[in-house]
């Protein structure tokens, strides 16, 4: 294990954005800035296997089915979730390269810098 | 320098959000969802000693002064930015252990795993 001091800030702090890259991180954002599909994608990537059935997904809401499966519906169209149908049910599964997209724009230095220490533990 | 190779995927994907904690970054998430307060968060951060007039954020975008005022006053009210007055002008800085907290959600993993490795350049 190591210990990582981090620098501020995030990349999105550190350049400006052009108006294409804003546009494009705003629609990834837009999908996942709400409570309901936060859950859905953190339990879906969670999951035992990486997926999780619509089924299991549905029954942890006090929602509609037609509810939950719109904000699937919105994660999907994002990019960030696919789904295959599999019997009666979907399985969901995240898109590790859009999420991290996310991740990219958002995360603190990870490389390197005079504040920045890396420390084994 | 080293290099860090990181294990798919975010925190946000690995255990399943609270509906406390899902409420919260939602809330974060809903003020950066919008190209221009990206693009006004990314020039704040960026700007030459860490804070940017008000002036020069107005100027770069061809967009009116009350509309710019609006979305620095919703970045400003989720804890994203603060700003000071001095003179004629307000200057903006980021907080960043704000901005941190979408890059925490976010971020890839960052402590060793086993396809996680530290390599010294």
């Amino acid at each position: 294990m190591a210990a990582v001091t981090i620098q501020c800030c995030a990349p999105i702090a550190r350049e400006p954005l052009s108006e294409t890259d804003a546009a494009e991180l705003a629609v990834l954002l837009k999908a996942v800035a709400d409570p309901v599909r936060l859950r859905l994608l953190s339990m879906i990537g969670s999951h035992a296997g990486g997926e999780a059935c619509v089924c299991d997904l549905t029954d942890a809401f006090d929602l509609t089915a037609p509810t939950i499966s719109h904000h699937l519906k919105v994660l999907r169209t994002a990019g960030l979730i696919d789904g295959d149908r599999r019997g009666t049910w979907v399985y969901y599964r995240i898109i590790p390269e859009v999420v991290n997209k996310l991740g990219a724009a958002f995360a603190p230095l990870t490389e390197p810098a005079p504040n920045l220490e890396l420390t084994p533990v």
